[in-house]
């Protein structure tokens, strides 16, 4: 099954036409997941959420009391606690309800800690096994992960550059039919190789043996790419 | 010698106060580095940076012809290359110029596969060895980066969070004094641990043997953290 998630960051990264996904995706019966103050955007965009997940600490009483008689299934987390509210969620939904494609916006931009954190808990055990299930998508970004296997990536509409790079230690890691190739590299370190593009077949084919790779679909926007 | 790096991330993630930072360090000597558009937001700025990097792609035949007359060293890298800009300022700032404190703007925000990079290479080889002596710093994070040792880190004005991880395999990281504590971590695989806090003695001691540590001082920015 399909899902979303909102996460608590910034609205400025979110993708324009959110909303409009958000309803389609209602429409399509797909779950939608969210955790903290992501519940109230929802609410106030007129979405009720499937699942709100968190410890709700920076909402008022009675903020907390809509998210309650509006919201089906509530999971509190504790203000100190082991796992962030974001984790819970992915775990929530992947272990939990079993999400095949769980598509997660506010994850980035804002706090960096926060975002690493979203990010890097599919790096470890036990979410690992499920980064081939999701992808976060902002305002001018689309990442993806994956697991040792191969992979053809296709184009898509607006996303000029592809950063590709590993997170974990790697081995045998490729790239073909794309501008910058790359044949088996190995490493122990991190490394994002940015601003590839597609060719003239508009697909590029990566390989990876052992670790887990980050691939990152871009854009620039206008407002960044010129300076007047 | 200190330093000031701007790289060409979106403005909306820079300090506020960066012209005034900027000029500040004109005054005291420091150098100013600069990359590709970051040339141009300065000398916007009325500020005309010691040396500028890159190939200078997205800029016009005249607004390069302004840097060119305006900066003493220029750097220019090639459009297909193996080092992006940014690489190429950091290496031309820490190899050539020995700087011993170099502060890093316009790194984060916008395009994440540029700031993965931006980060990441300071985990690989030979930026590896100069990673305590950069910082990254945007609208609301400081971020740094810290080999083995052991290290007091210190409370900062108005940044009430603290993320502390590890980019790499690390072994025995620890952390002490602060309201979230951390013994002898080890792991193979990144992760964050996001929104630990100083206590009342504002001292939080951090040690590992082996790997790299990223340090994120964050702070909530009031349109972000407020929904009305």
């Amino acid at each position: 099954m399909d899902a979303i998630a909102l996460l608590g960051g910034p609205k400025e990264q979110w993708p324009i036409d959110i909303k409009k996904k958000l309803l389609k995706a209602k429409e399509k019966n797909h779950l939608i997941f969210t955790s903290d103050r992501g519940s109230l955007f929802l609410l106030e965009m007129g979405i009720i959420p499937d699942i709100a997940v968190g410890d709700f600490d920076s909402l008022t009483a009675s903020e907390l009391n809509l998210i309650e008689n509006k919201v089906k299934d509530i999971r509190y987390s504790h203000p100190v606690k082991n796992l962030t509210d974001s984790e819970l969620l992915f775990r929530t939904a992947l272990e939990d309800y079993h999400i095949s494609h769980l598509k997660i916006y506010g994850a980035t931009g804002g706090r960096l800690d926060h975002m690493l954190v979203n990010i890097l808990t599919f790096v470890n055990f036990p979410l690992s096994e499920y980064c081939n299930n999701i992808e976060f998508i902002d305002i001018q970004n689309k990442i993806k992960l994956f697991n040792p296997g191969v992979y053809d990536l296709y184009e898509k509409n607006d996303y000029n550059y592809l950063g590709i790079g590993n997170l974990t230690q790697i081995e045998n890691l490729s790239i073909k039919g794309a501008k910058y190739y790359l044949s088996n590299y190995c490493s122990k370190f991190p490394k994002m190789f940015s601003s590839n593009e597609f060719l003239e077949n508009k697909k590029i084919t990566i390989s990876l043996e052992l670790g887990i790779v980050i691939v990152i679909y871009c854009k620039d926007i206008d407002k960044f790419s010129n300076l007047s």
